[in-house]
Protein backbone atom coordinates (compact mmCIF):
# COMPACT_ATOMS: atom_id res chain seq x y z
CA UNK A 1 0.00 0.00 0.00
CA UNK A 2 0.79 3.17 -0.94
CA UNK A 3 0.78 6.28 1.90
CA UNK A 4 -0.61 9.41 0.16
CA UNK A 5 -1.58 12.68 1.74
CA UNK A 6 -3.76 15.02 -0.57
CA UNK A 7 -3.47 18.58 -1.00
CA UNK A 8 -6.46 20.38 -1.50
CA UNK A 9 -7.94 24.06 -1.68
CA UNK A 10 -11.76 23.76 -2.81
CA UNK A 11 -14.32 21.41 -3.14
CA UNK A 12 -12.28 18.07 -3.46
CA UNK A 13 -13.78 16.20 -6.61
CA UNK A 14 -10.74 15.20 -7.49
CA UNK A 15 -10.42 13.73 -3.85
CA UNK A 16 -13.72 12.15 -3.55
CA UNK A 17 -12.71 10.29 -7.03
CA UNK A 18 -9.82 9.38 -4.89
CA UNK A 19 -11.24 8.41 -2.05
CA UNK A 20 -13.89 6.17 -3.69
CA UNK A 21 -11.12 4.04 -5.78
CA UNK A 22 -9.04 3.25 -1.89
CA UNK A 23 -12.45 1.93 -1.12
CA UNK A 24 -11.83 -0.55 -3.72
CA UNK A 25 -10.17 -3.73 -2.73
CA UNK A 26 -7.44 -3.78 -5.47
CA UNK A 27 -6.53 0.02 -5.47
CA UNK A 28 -2.95 -0.08 -3.78
CA UNK A 29 -3.34 3.55 -1.94
CA UNK A 30 -4.02 4.73 1.56
CA UNK A 31 -5.05 7.99 2.08
CA UNK A 32 -3.15 9.19 5.12
CA UNK A 33 -3.83 12.88 5.47
CA UNK A 34 -6.02 15.52 3.72
CA UNK A 35 -4.37 19.02 4.15
CA UNK A 36 -6.22 22.05 3.11
CA UNK A 37 -5.36 25.90 3.30
CA UNK A 38 -8.71 26.70 3.28
CA UNK A 39 -10.80 26.16 6.46
CA UNK A 40 -13.99 26.29 4.41
CA UNK A 41 -13.14 24.01 1.72
CA UNK A 42 -16.41 21.57 1.12
CA UNK A 43 -13.26 19.24 0.15
CA UNK A 44 -12.85 18.72 3.77
CA UNK A 45 -16.11 17.77 4.47
CA UNK A 46 -15.81 14.60 1.79
CA UNK A 47 -12.59 13.78 3.63
CA UNK A 48 -14.18 13.78 7.07
CA UNK A 49 -17.51 11.93 6.27
CA UNK A 50 -14.86 9.21 4.47
CA UNK A 51 -13.18 9.11 7.96
CA UNK A 52 -9.78 10.21 6.87
CA UNK A 53 -8.01 12.79 9.03
CA UNK A 54 -7.70 16.10 7.98
CA UNK A 55 -5.60 19.57 8.82
CA UNK A 56 -6.50 23.03 7.85
CA UNK A 57 -2.96 25.22 7.43
CA UNK A 58 -3.78 28.68 6.27
CA UNK A 59 -1.02 30.08 4.10
CA UNK A 60 -1.87 33.42 6.18
CA UNK A 61 -0.66 32.49 9.20
CA UNK A 62 2.78 32.12 7.51
CA UNK A 63 4.96 34.51 6.79
CA UNK A 64 6.54 33.34 3.20
CA UNK A 65 5.65 30.26 1.10
CA UNK A 66 8.75 28.46 2.37
CA UNK A 67 7.33 28.58 6.21
CA UNK A 68 3.78 27.39 5.09
CA UNK A 69 5.55 24.42 2.82
CA UNK A 70 7.45 23.48 5.77
CA UNK A 71 4.28 23.30 8.26
CA UNK A 72 2.78 20.90 5.14
CA UNK A 73 6.21 19.14 4.99
CA UNK A 74 6.36 18.60 9.06
CA UNK A 75 2.13 17.00 8.80
CA UNK A 76 3.03 14.71 6.31
CA UNK A 77 6.50 13.44 7.47
CA UNK A 78 4.46 13.01 10.73
CA UNK A 79 1.61 10.54 9.45
CA UNK A 80 4.65 8.72 7.27
CA UNK A 81 3.21 10.00 4.17
CA UNK A 82 5.13 8.44 0.84
CA UNK A 83 3.61 10.52 -1.85
CA UNK A 84 1.77 13.70 -2.32
CA UNK A 85 -1.28 14.38 -4.42
CA UNK A 86 -2.45 17.69 -5.52
CA UNK A 87 -5.72 17.71 -6.00
CA UNK A 88 -7.20 21.55 -6.84
CA UNK A 89 -4.50 22.87 -4.49
CA UNK A 90 -4.37 26.72 -5.43
CA UNK A 91 -1.13 27.25 -3.81
CA UNK A 92 2.32 27.81 -6.07
CA UNK A 93 4.76 25.23 -4.15
CA UNK A 94 8.53 26.43 -3.28
CA UNK A 95 11.16 25.38 -4.91
CA UNK A 96 12.58 23.26 -1.63
CA UNK A 97 8.70 21.66 -1.22
CA UNK A 98 9.38 20.80 -5.30
CA UNK A 99 12.13 19.33 -4.07
CA UNK A 100 11.47 17.06 -1.22
CA UNK A 101 9.16 15.39 -2.70
CA UNK A 102 10.81 15.21 -6.64
CA UNK A 103 9.04 12.39 -8.20
CA UNK A 104 6.79 11.45 -5.55
CA UNK A 105 4.41 14.33 -5.69
CA UNK A 106 1.31 14.65 -8.64
CA UNK A 107 -0.82 17.26 -9.88
CA UNK A 108 -3.60 17.04 -12.31
CA UNK A 109 -4.07 19.89 -14.61
CA UNK A 110 -7.11 20.82 -16.74
CA UNK A 111 -5.89 20.85 -20.16
CA UNK A 112 -3.28 18.82 -22.13
CA UNK A 113 -0.13 20.22 -21.06
CA UNK A 114 1.82 22.23 -22.64
CA UNK A 115 -0.99 23.78 -23.89
CA UNK A 116 -2.77 26.22 -21.43
CA UNK A 117 -0.77 26.23 -18.09
CA UNK A 118 -1.99 28.37 -14.83
CA UNK A 119 -5.23 29.31 -13.72
CA UNK A 120 -8.48 28.71 -15.77
CA UNK A 121 -7.17 26.05 -18.30
CA UNK A 122 -10.69 25.36 -19.34
CA UNK A 123 -11.03 29.36 -20.33
CA UNK A 124 -7.92 29.74 -22.01
CA UNK A 125 -8.63 26.66 -24.23
CA UNK A 126 -12.11 28.35 -25.18
CA UNK A 127 -11.07 31.56 -25.74
CA UNK A 128 -7.88 30.17 -28.24
CA UNK A 129 -11.08 28.15 -30.01
CA UNK A 130 -9.22 24.81 -29.55
CA UNK A 131 -11.41 21.51 -30.47
CA UNK A 132 -9.76 19.49 -27.95
CA UNK A 133 -9.27 20.15 -24.75
CA UNK A 134 -8.48 17.50 -21.74
CA UNK A 135 -6.20 16.95 -18.85
CA UNK A 136 -2.94 15.84 -17.25
CA UNK A 137 -1.65 14.10 -14.72
CA UNK A 138 1.88 14.66 -13.76
CA UNK A 139 4.73 14.49 -11.74
CA UNK A 140 5.55 18.31 -10.75
CA UNK A 141 8.41 20.59 -10.68
CA UNK A 142 9.24 23.37 -8.76
CA UNK A 143 8.05 25.29 -12.46
CA UNK A 144 4.63 25.62 -12.68
CA UNK A 145 2.42 22.78 -14.28
CA UNK A 146 6.06 21.14 -15.89
CA UNK A 147 7.30 17.86 -15.14
CA UNK A 148 6.87 13.97 -16.59
CA UNK A 149 3.50 13.36 -17.85
CA UNK A 150 1.41 10.17 -16.50
CA UNK A 151 -1.42 10.11 -18.51
CA UNK A 152 -3.61 12.38 -20.79
CA UNK A 153 -6.78 12.84 -21.93
CA UNK A 154 -8.96 14.38 -24.64
CA UNK A 155 -11.95 15.86 -24.26
CA UNK A 156 -13.99 17.13 -27.20
CA UNK A 157 -14.79 21.00 -27.18
CA UNK A 158 -18.70 21.44 -28.59
CA UNK A 159 -19.66 24.88 -30.29
CA UNK A 160 -22.08 25.80 -27.64
CA UNK A 161 -19.87 25.05 -24.57
CA UNK A 162 -19.17 27.09 -21.37
CA UNK A 163 -16.30 27.38 -18.78
CA UNK A 164 -18.91 25.33 -17.09
CA UNK A 165 -19.80 22.09 -19.10
CA UNK A 166 -16.48 22.15 -21.28
CA UNK A 167 -14.85 21.97 -16.71
CA UNK A 168 -17.56 19.45 -16.19
CA UNK A 169 -16.68 17.26 -18.96
CA UNK A 170 -12.94 17.73 -18.49
CA UNK A 171 -13.57 16.66 -14.88
CA UNK A 172 -14.94 13.55 -15.76
CA UNK A 173 -11.82 12.59 -17.32
CA UNK A 174 -9.43 14.05 -14.59
CA UNK A 175 -11.07 11.64 -12.04
CA UNK A 176 -10.31 8.84 -14.58
CA UNK A 177 -6.98 9.36 -15.18
CA UNK A 178 -6.11 10.66 -11.68
CA UNK A 179 -7.26 6.99 -10.32
CA UNK A 180 -5.63 5.22 -12.75
CA UNK A 181 -2.47 6.75 -13.07
CA UNK A 182 -2.05 6.65 -9.34
CA UNK A 183 -2.62 3.10 -9.60
CA UNK A 184 0.09 2.63 -12.16
CA UNK A 185 2.67 4.51 -9.58
CA UNK A 186 1.44 2.42 -6.44
CA UNK A 187 1.85 -0.52 -8.47
CA UNK A 188 5.44 0.23 -9.73
CA UNK A 189 4.25 -0.10 -13.52
CA UNK A 190 6.03 3.48 -14.12
CA UNK A 191 8.92 5.39 -12.64
CA UNK A 192 10.74 8.47 -13.59
CA UNK A 193 14.19 8.02 -14.46
CA UNK A 194 15.33 12.53 -14.99
CA UNK A 195 12.30 13.98 -16.70
CA UNK A 196 11.53 10.75 -18.70
CA UNK A 197 8.63 8.21 -17.44
CA UNK A 198 9.39 4.80 -17.49
CA UNK A 199 7.04 2.00 -18.13
CA UNK A 200 8.71 -1.28 -15.96
CA UNK B 1 -17.95 24.46 -55.85
CA UNK B 2 -14.97 26.13 -54.36
CA UNK B 3 -11.82 26.35 -56.36
CA UNK B 4 -8.72 25.79 -54.84
CA UNK B 5 -5.10 25.86 -55.18
CA UNK B 6 -3.09 23.56 -53.15
CA UNK B 7 0.60 24.65 -52.31
CA UNK B 8 2.86 22.16 -51.27
CA UNK B 9 6.57 21.21 -50.77
CA UNK B 10 7.00 17.02 -50.48
CA UNK B 11 5.00 13.92 -50.66
CA UNK B 12 1.87 15.49 -50.95
CA UNK B 13 0.01 12.79 -49.09
CA UNK B 14 -2.55 15.59 -47.69
CA UNK B 15 -3.18 16.36 -51.29
CA UNK B 16 -3.67 13.03 -52.60
CA UNK B 17 -6.67 12.81 -49.90
CA UNK B 18 -7.90 16.18 -51.09
CA UNK B 19 -7.58 14.60 -54.41
CA UNK B 20 -9.44 11.50 -53.38
CA UNK B 21 -12.34 13.40 -51.68
CA UNK B 22 -12.50 15.83 -54.56
CA UNK B 23 -13.58 12.72 -57.01
CA UNK B 24 -16.39 12.02 -54.82
CA UNK B 25 -19.57 13.51 -55.82
CA UNK B 26 -20.91 15.42 -53.02
CA UNK B 27 -17.60 17.22 -52.15
CA UNK B 28 -18.08 20.90 -53.62
CA UNK B 29 -14.48 21.72 -54.14
CA UNK B 30 -12.37 21.54 -57.39
CA UNK B 31 -8.37 21.81 -57.43
CA UNK B 32 -7.41 24.55 -59.80
CA UNK B 33 -3.18 24.05 -59.45
CA UNK B 34 -1.20 22.28 -57.26
CA UNK B 35 2.32 24.70 -56.75
CA UNK B 36 5.16 23.21 -55.75
CA UNK B 37 8.80 24.98 -54.78
CA UNK B 38 10.61 21.97 -54.94
CA UNK B 39 10.47 20.30 -58.51
CA UNK B 40 11.46 16.95 -57.28
CA UNK B 41 8.60 16.42 -55.07
CA UNK B 42 6.32 13.62 -55.18
CA UNK B 43 3.02 15.59 -54.72
CA UNK B 44 3.67 16.64 -58.16
CA UNK B 45 3.52 13.25 -59.42
CA UNK B 46 0.14 12.94 -57.79
CA UNK B 47 -1.39 15.76 -58.88
CA UNK B 48 -0.34 15.09 -62.58
CA UNK B 49 -1.51 11.60 -62.24
CA UNK B 50 -4.85 12.97 -61.52
CA UNK B 51 -5.04 15.24 -64.14
CA UNK B 52 -4.11 18.70 -62.55
CA UNK B 53 -2.13 21.25 -63.62
CA UNK B 54 0.93 21.66 -61.83
CA UNK B 55 3.62 24.63 -61.59
CA UNK B 56 6.79 24.41 -59.89
CA UNK B 57 8.35 27.64 -58.02
CA UNK B 58 11.68 27.53 -56.87
CA UNK B 59 12.37 29.78 -53.74
CA UNK B 60 15.47 29.94 -55.10
CA UNK B 61 14.75 31.87 -58.07
CA UNK B 62 13.78 35.27 -56.02
CA UNK B 63 15.61 37.56 -54.25
CA UNK B 64 13.19 37.36 -51.49
CA UNK B 65 9.94 36.08 -49.44
CA UNK B 66 7.55 38.32 -50.76
CA UNK B 67 8.96 38.50 -54.84
CA UNK B 68 8.60 34.56 -54.11
CA UNK B 69 5.18 34.70 -53.06
CA UNK B 70 4.17 37.44 -55.40
CA UNK B 71 5.12 34.81 -58.37
CA UNK B 72 2.56 32.40 -56.28
CA UNK B 73 -0.33 34.99 -55.87
CA UNK B 74 -0.47 35.90 -59.59
CA UNK B 75 -0.45 32.06 -60.78
CA UNK B 76 -3.20 31.51 -58.10
CA UNK B 77 -5.15 34.51 -59.29
CA UNK B 78 -4.68 33.57 -63.28
CA UNK B 79 -6.46 30.05 -62.31
CA UNK B 80 -9.12 31.68 -60.82
CA UNK B 81 -8.14 30.54 -57.40
CA UNK B 82 -10.67 31.62 -54.74
CA UNK B 83 -8.81 29.56 -51.58
CA UNK B 84 -5.64 27.84 -51.14
CA UNK B 85 -5.17 24.61 -48.89
CA UNK B 86 -1.25 24.44 -47.58
CA UNK B 87 -0.33 20.94 -47.57
CA UNK B 88 2.89 20.15 -46.17
CA UNK B 89 4.19 23.91 -47.79
CA UNK B 90 7.90 24.47 -45.63
CA UNK B 91 7.99 27.74 -46.42
CA UNK B 92 7.02 30.89 -44.24
CA UNK B 93 4.52 32.95 -45.71
CA UNK B 94 5.40 36.40 -46.29
CA UNK B 95 2.60 39.19 -44.29
CA UNK B 96 1.73 40.23 -47.96
CA UNK B 97 0.45 36.82 -48.93
CA UNK B 98 -1.47 36.09 -45.12
CA UNK B 99 -2.84 39.29 -45.76
CA UNK B 100 -3.78 38.33 -49.59
CA UNK B 101 -5.23 35.49 -48.34
CA UNK B 102 -6.96 36.00 -45.04
CA UNK B 103 -9.48 33.86 -44.00
CA UNK B 104 -8.74 32.27 -47.21
CA UNK B 105 -6.31 29.88 -46.78
CA UNK B 106 -5.73 27.18 -44.27
CA UNK B 107 -3.00 25.18 -43.66
CA UNK B 108 -2.53 21.66 -41.15
CA UNK B 109 -0.26 21.21 -38.19
CA UNK B 110 1.11 18.02 -36.72
CA UNK B 111 0.29 19.00 -33.16
CA UNK B 112 -2.50 19.80 -31.47
CA UNK B 113 -2.09 23.62 -31.31
CA UNK B 114 -1.05 25.85 -29.63
CA UNK B 115 1.62 23.03 -28.32
CA UNK B 116 4.51 22.13 -30.47
CA UNK B 117 4.60 24.98 -33.42
CA UNK B 118 7.19 25.17 -36.13
CA UNK B 119 8.93 21.78 -37.90
CA UNK B 120 9.06 18.57 -36.11
CA UNK B 121 6.65 18.90 -34.05
CA UNK B 122 5.96 15.28 -33.95
CA UNK B 123 9.38 15.09 -32.03
CA UNK B 124 8.68 17.92 -30.24
CA UNK B 125 5.82 15.96 -29.20
CA UNK B 126 7.78 12.79 -28.27
CA UNK B 127 10.64 14.69 -26.71
CA UNK B 128 8.00 16.52 -24.19
CA UNK B 129 6.48 13.45 -23.76
CA UNK B 130 2.89 14.00 -24.30
CA UNK B 131 0.16 10.76 -23.80
CA UNK B 132 -1.67 12.78 -26.51
CA UNK B 133 -0.65 14.32 -29.71
CA UNK B 134 -2.60 15.13 -32.27
CA UNK B 135 -3.52 17.42 -35.78
CA UNK B 136 -4.77 21.31 -36.01
CA UNK B 137 -6.94 22.59 -39.36
CA UNK B 138 -6.27 26.25 -38.36
CA UNK B 139 -6.83 29.22 -41.46
CA UNK B 140 -3.44 31.18 -41.72
CA UNK B 141 -2.39 34.09 -40.02
CA UNK B 142 1.25 35.89 -40.82
CA UNK B 143 2.60 34.77 -37.32
CA UNK B 144 3.42 30.95 -37.70
CA UNK B 145 1.23 28.29 -36.69
CA UNK B 146 -1.59 30.08 -35.45
CA UNK B 147 -4.81 31.44 -36.78
CA UNK B 148 -8.72 30.54 -36.17
CA UNK B 149 -8.55 26.34 -35.60
CA UNK B 150 -11.37 24.61 -37.56
CA UNK B 151 -10.86 20.97 -36.69
CA UNK B 152 -8.44 18.82 -34.58
CA UNK B 153 -7.86 15.61 -33.93
CA UNK B 154 -5.99 13.89 -30.59
CA UNK B 155 -3.89 10.55 -31.46
CA UNK B 156 -2.57 8.57 -28.79
CA UNK B 157 1.22 8.55 -28.30
CA UNK B 158 2.52 4.91 -27.07
CA UNK B 159 5.28 4.29 -24.95
CA UNK B 160 7.29 2.64 -27.99
CA UNK B 161 6.28 5.34 -30.76
CA UNK B 162 9.27 6.53 -33.04
CA UNK B 163 9.13 9.67 -35.14
CA UNK B 164 7.47 7.49 -37.73
CA UNK B 165 5.06 5.21 -36.40
CA UNK B 166 3.69 8.61 -34.62
CA UNK B 167 3.97 10.79 -37.32
CA UNK B 168 2.09 7.85 -39.51
CA UNK B 169 -0.71 7.87 -36.91
CA UNK B 170 -1.19 11.83 -36.98
CA UNK B 171 -1.04 11.63 -40.66
CA UNK B 172 -4.77 9.58 -40.93
CA UNK B 173 -5.96 12.18 -39.12
CA UNK B 174 -4.65 15.12 -40.99
CA UNK B 175 -6.01 13.63 -43.92
CA UNK B 176 -9.46 12.94 -42.48
CA UNK B 177 -9.84 15.81 -40.85
CA UNK B 178 -8.42 18.58 -43.95
CA UNK B 179 -11.43 16.93 -45.85
CA UNK B 180 -13.38 17.08 -43.08
CA UNK B 181 -13.04 20.99 -43.08
CA UNK B 182 -12.61 21.90 -46.28
CA UNK B 183 -16.04 20.49 -46.98
CA UNK B 184 -17.68 22.36 -43.77
CA UNK B 185 -15.85 25.82 -45.58
CA UNK B 186 -16.72 25.34 -48.73
CA UNK B 187 -20.73 24.29 -47.65
CA UNK B 188 -20.65 27.67 -45.71
CA UNK B 189 -21.11 25.93 -42.31
CA UNK B 190 -17.78 27.82 -41.20
CA UNK B 191 -17.01 31.49 -41.08
CA UNK B 192 -14.15 33.40 -39.54
CA UNK B 193 -15.55 36.68 -37.87
CA UNK B 194 -12.10 38.38 -36.94
CA UNK B 195 -10.57 35.65 -34.75
CA UNK B 196 -13.48 33.79 -34.13
CA UNK B 197 -14.45 30.12 -36.05
CA UNK B 198 -18.14 30.61 -36.46
CA UNK B 199 -21.07 27.96 -36.85
CA UNK B 200 -23.76 28.65 -39.42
Amino acid sequence: MLNIGVLISGSGSNLQSLIDACALDDFPVNIKVVICNKHDAYGIQRAKDAGIETVCISHKDYSDREAFDRQMHHVLEDREVEFVCLAGFMRLLSPWFAQQWHNKMVNIHPSLLPSFKGINAQQQALDYGVKIAGCTLHFVRSEMDTGPIILQAAVEVKSDDTFETLRDRILEQEHRIYVQGLKMIASGQVKVDGDQLVYQ
